[in-house]
C-alpha cells in the first residue's frame, strides 16, 4: 500500500503526500469541497484555453489542450449535476491561495514562461489527482468517493500531457530540472494550507 | 431564393446582407480565410469561456456555454485538420477590426453589460452564419464550400442560444430593443470592411 503510494507520487512528480490535517479539515465540509471542485474544473478549463491562445502556433499543443478543455468542462458539468441533485445552491467561493502562489513562480520571459505555465498547470493536476485518490479511499459518502475516484485517471493523464507539452519549448533535461524545482515549491505551498476547506487547502 | 434570404436574415436578427464586395475581396485568398476562420473559432470558444467565468452563478448559462465551447473547439480542430491536409502553415493573422469595434458597444454597468456581451457574441455568430451560407453557395473549391455549409446550422443555433441567455439579465422587451440597436450598429460596422480578406472583413 505504502509502496503503491510512493509510486503514484513519483508518477505524478509530487514531492509530498497530503498531510492528515487536510482530511480532518474537510470533514463535514463535503458540500463546500464539491463547490470548490466545480470552480477548480472551470479554472482548469480556463487555464488550458489561455494556453491555447498564448501558444496557438504550436498546433500539437492547441489540439491536445482543446481536448483537455473538453474534459475539464465535462467534469465541471458533472460537478454541477451532483450539486443540483443534492439541492445545494451553486455559488462563488473564496478560492484557496494555492493557485495564486504557484502562479507567482512562473518566469516572465519566454520560453521559460511557457514551460512554467505548463508545468504549474501539470502540478495542479497532479495534486488534484493525489487528493482525489485520498477522497476515494476516505470519504464516508460513497457517491462522492466514487465520483472523485472516477476522475483520478484523467487528472493523471492531464499531468503527463502538460509535462510532455513543456518539452516543445525547452530541451527535456531543462524541463525536468525545472519540474523538480517547481515540484519542491509546490510541496511547500500545499503544506501552507488555508483557513477554509478547499481542494487545495 | 430572395425570400429565403430575407427570412434567414430575420431569423439571424441581421439588418443587412453581405455586400458583393466581400466575395470579390476573398477571391483567391481562400487559404487566408481558412486561417482566419480557425482563429475565429478559437476566439468564439474563448468568448464563451469568459462568459462562463463572468456569470457562473447562472448555471443554465454555464452549462449551455460549456456545450458551446465544446462545439467551437470541435470546429477549431476541423479548421486545423483542413489546414494541415492542404499543407498550409498555421500561423497568426492580423484580425479584422470587426470584433473590437463591436466590443466597444458593450455597456460598462451590469446587467446591461451581460446583455450586451451576450448579444454581441450572438450577432458575431449570426454574421458568420450568413457569410458561411454565401461561401457554401459561391466557392469554387467544393471541399471548402461544403465545410462552411456544414457549420451553418450550429452558428444559427449559437445565435439563438446567446439571445435566449440574455433574457436572464433583463426583461425580454429590453433585450429585444437592445438587440435591434446592436444589430443596426453591426450592419454599419460590417459595411466598413477591412483592408485584409477576413471572415468579418
Amino acid at each position: 500500500m505504502a509502496g503503491g503510494r510512493y509510486r503514484a507520487l513519483a508518477m505524478l512528480n509530487l514531492k509530498s503526500s497530503t498531510a492528515p490535517r487536510w482530511l480532518a479539515q474537510i470533514e463535514g465540509h463535503e458540500e463546500e469541497l464539491l463547490l470548490d471542485h466545480a470552480h477548480c474544473e472551470k479554472k482548469a478549463a480556463g487555464t488550458a484555453m489561455n494556453l491555447i491562445f498564448a501558444y496557438v502556433d504550436n498546433t500539437d499543443l492547441a489540439r491536445r489542450l482543446a481536448d483537455l478543455v473538453d474534459e475539464e468542462l465535462a467534469h465541471f458539468r458533472m460537478c454541477l449535476d451532483l450539486i443540483a441533485a443534492r439541492g445545494i445552491r451553486f455559488r462563488r467561493l473564496k478560492p484557496s491561495s494555492y493557485g495564486a502562489r504557484l502562479g507567482e513562480l512562473v518566469r516572465k520571459l519566454e520560453p521559460g514562461r511557457a514551460v512554467d505555465r505548463l508545468l504549474v498547470a501539470g502540478l495542479i493536476e497532479a495534486r488534484s489527482c493525489e487528493r482525489f485518490a485520498l477522497l476515494r479511499d476516505s470519504l464516508a459518502d460513497r457517491e462522492l468517493a466514487e465520483f472523485y475516484g472516477s476522475l483520478f485517471e484523467s487528472e493523471a493523464r492531464h499531468h503527463s500531457t502538460y509535462v510532455q507539452l513543456a518539452a516543445a519549448f525547452l530541451p527535456e533535461p531543462d524541463v525536468h530540472l525545472r519540474l523538480e524545482e517547481l515540484a519542491i515549491a509546490e510541496a511547500e505551498i500545499i503544506a501552507l494550507g488555508d483557513d477554509v476547506p478547499r481542494v487545495h487547502s
